[in-house]
């Protein structure tokens, strides 16, 4: 199955910023962008790059200008057969998580992000679109519940766990030893204990 | 298999206030804690509260007034073979996921939770033992690797998802539909969108 990638690349994860710059805001989009596509290529399925720019890569880009709902509604009209979305930035993702999306039965599969967004997305039948806006999640069973379509969702913390703010950058570092984590080590991006509560993240070096 | 669920029975989900009072507090996690039961009792296994403190409940109920730490390590003395640990604050746990946690070869096997936590715990090996103190899915792998034990991680979002904090509320309307919920409907807790980033909550009627 294709698989696709939708990449924002401008001005991607403006809520890391700090503890990270814009031009390392970049970078660090690009590792977890790396990360998702190594995943997809270990399951045998082909990741394609939706991306709102041309990119340099080793797998093809399909480049849409438009903001993310209009350009994956503009690809269910160029493709034909299941369509695959999945967010550029889990880099928590594993084929074998891939794999679960893909073999879970429903006309529309949904895996939920946290805090109501939709992560990864199979669409078998062309009377659904989607709607990234607001609790996309809710919105997209209501969408298939609407056009009578069956719906079913993945539970998976990989694709669960969308990497947006600070304290997820602590995820990363907890769950993956891929390219996106491997950066932020680099970067000197290290994870901080709390007595209560849930572990966040510091930057130990300045540039 | 026994699967052991903490209770702490004294000032349960401080985080928690505000919004809910703490009387409320004490109605929800137990409202949470029944959630958790039911779903294991779905499952065909056996569910065990460990609790701080006697509570009049349908399933056997093992008081331990010790920190949860030294409770759960207390248990391991006391019992023989596999022994399963589920948190008691995982509303969205499902019968499936729980099977799954169950059916993961390993001599620990851990479901780790948003921000470091350990929220369900196979142990087959008394060499390990727990430290919930800190990053504890760190922690754990560390103690684990130390005993030289095999470990397995359990990718699941509705064990991931532990509830501490007003946000996490937000999970539970859109992915539960049991007793916490329904709870969380009944005080006016409702799902506020934003336009950028994830969703929470607000309390639209006061007590």
């Amino acid at each position: 199955m294709d698989i696709f990638v939708p990449f924002d690349a401008h001005d991607p994860k403006s809520r890391l910023e700090p503890p990270l710059s814009a031009a390392e805001r970049g970078s660090f989009a690009e590792a977890m962008l790396a990360d998702v596509i190594d995943a997809i290529e270990a399951t045998g399925h082909a990741p394609r790059v939706l991306s709102t720019a041309p990119m340099d890569l080793s797998v093809p880009v399909l480049v849409d200008e438009r903001p993310l709902t209009k350009a994956v509604n503009g690809l269910f009209k160029l493709t034909e057969g299941p369509v695959a979305i999945v967010m550029a930035d889990l880099p928590l993702i594993t084929p074998e998580a891939i794999d679960r999306l893909v073999s879970t039965d429903g006309e529309v599969v949904i895996a939920p992000g946290v805090g109501g967004g939709t992560n990864a997305l199979i669409v078998r039948d062309r009377a659904f679109h989607v709607d990234f806006h607001g609790c996309s999640f809710r919105d997209h069973r209501t969408i298939a519940e609407r056009a009578e379509l069956t719906v079913a969702t993945v539970d998976s913390y990989s694709l669960a766990c969308d990497i947006d703010e600070p304290a997820d950058l602590a995820e990363v570092l907890l769950h993956s030893d891929g390219r996106a984590s491997r950066w932020l080590e680099r970067q000197g991006i290290v994870i901080t204990e709390s007595d209560v509560g849930r572990v966040t993240i510091e930057r130990t070096t300045m540039d």
